[in-house]
């Protein structure tokens, strides 16, 4: 049995060493060195090149190594009929997730952008924040890395609400649902998440009609995929005074183009695509605990419904 | 039976009405407008004019109205002998603190100062950076705002130290203690926390000595009170690189002066005294709870120590 990993991103010699030490009498090939293709039966891919995957006649797995996968889902045709595709499901990533979605919404509570611009101007001058509890942030996608990012504003005190497609049950958290639910929730949202899967449903989702709904002053982080984000709507909004700023971890494309104004636009923050990178240890014990699975012929967990798109 | 107000800082409307739901037979005053002194038996005091303490021969409780006491205990002859000084503990304080705190810990560790200068730049750049189990936070001062800090941070995953004036037990964080323990607690310290009672033993503890024991690329997160730390030599470890940054609420005097090197330093962030807020609701519920034990001649909780400063 023969792996072969393909990803531009990710360090190809650290996935082989972990996983030597979880499946030691398998082969590890990295593309393009494939080796005989019938021999491979699992592939570890990000963004794999056209054909590829089509030219493995053997293939029982997909490991796509992110959380998102969308870009895997897009080859299309490539994608053997019936063989499953695994989504990493956390793998480290909730906890940094975590983190920079705490860090963005302490900045536009407590205003550090504001005291930022005081300090640059020689202001010393105390400014009104409400306590967190006044504070609503809405959660947009209820998945492994949003649910860690509701248990975290909760237990800061945070006002927490949620949206997703289907009826979700999340302790403590106002939950949304459906093309119905979305004006209510945005309409009481002070700080915006965005971590939705993408899919031709939530492509372009944060708009200016959506992101019109928000209340004046309002917030919005996202750290899900560029494409959820109408790029002119948002700076158009910004520009009016409707929304106060944004922290931006995700763009279309990446890297974002020199000459796009979120560079230098003062009131968005970004960061490239870092919020949440996978970590190779939880990665490969999630890949090799699935792959013996598939081996012996049970269901993997984490599998992607191809139609649903995530 | 009456109050006095004194505080230049704080809204004394909002303390009064406050006070009438809590204790609605009492009279409320506000300084200068004291009436006959002998009818004061507690007065709610931030900074207060020397020679009113000792003006009032009826006083039966100093309420201090923050967490900081020495201001109050500065007032030194002032303070009638044996009539106790209360400190506010929490009163809403605590969980400000660990927003301002998590937010510069996250800053540091995250790394979002440089990315920001990267932005700033143009540049599209992935740092790296160590999961939070990697990074060591080290608390000064474990009184109830330190717990606080230290129990957010312990949730977030990281390796907390603490150190104290003496030994103290506190879950899941590595305790040092007196001046023995100081430099392996410095020397184990990747962003350092100070939230230590200003007294004089602490005042200017932050200095070359003590902050240039810290790792180099150690970063500095100052809320407690601005004479703990010797500005210059703040400046001079960050000057020469040992130091990554500085994030400080706190100065000596305050407001900060406008010729002071703070404000246009790239390597510090300030804000104006406002990590933590005393909030009237909380600070009012703890005052009067306390009158009532000191009115039934209880022993009241959270007395100062005035010899020991804290």
């Amino acid at each position: 049995m023969t792996i072969l990993f393909c990803s531009a991103v990710d360090d190809a010699e650290a996935y082989r060493r972990a996983m030597a030490d979880r499946l030691p009498e398998t082969a590890f090939r990295v593309h393009p060195d494939v080796g005989p293709p019938e021999e491979i039966r699992h592939v570890l891919v990000w963004r794999p090149p056209a054909g590829l995957l089509r030219s493995l006649p053997n293939l029982r797995g997909v490991f796509n190594l992110g959380a998102g996968v969308d870009g895997i889902l897009a080859t299309g045709d490539d994608l053997p009929e019936g063989v499953p595709v695994i989504r990493l499901a956390d793998a480290g990533m909730a906890p940094q997730m975590v983190e920079w979605m705490l860090h963005g919404v302490l900045r536009f509570h407590r205003r550090f952008d504001d005291y930022a611009r005081a300090q640059a101007a020689g202001r010393w001058e105390r400014l009104s924040v409400p306590p967190a509890s006044d504070v609503r942030v809405g959660l947009m996608g209820l998945g492994v890395l949003g649910g860690a990012v509701a248990e975290a504003l909760l237990a800061r005190g945070y006002s927490v609400r949620g949206w997703s497609r289907r009826p979700k049950d999340l302790p403590g958290v106002t939950v949304f649902h459906g093309a119905d639910g979305l004006s209510d929730f945005l309409a009481g949202t002070d700080i915006l998440i965005c971590l939705l899967p993408l899919t031709d449903e939530t492509r372009g989702i944060l708009n200016a009609d959506t992101l019109g709904r928000l209340p004046q002053g309002a917030a919005v982080l996202n750290a899900a995929r560029g494409a959820h984000l109408v790029d002119a709507d948002l700076l158009a909004l910004l520009d009016a005074g409707h929304l106060r700023g944004a922290q931006l971890d995700v763009f279309e494309p990446e890297p974002l183009p020199p000459d796009h104004p979120f560079w230098t636009h003062p009131k968005v923050r970004l960061t490239p695509h870092i919020a949440a990178v996978t970590v190779v240890e939880p990665s490969c014990d999630q890949i090799a605990d699935t792959i013996r699975r598939l081996e012996r012929g049970e269901a993997p967990p984490n599998r992607v419904d191809r139609d649903a798109g995530y």
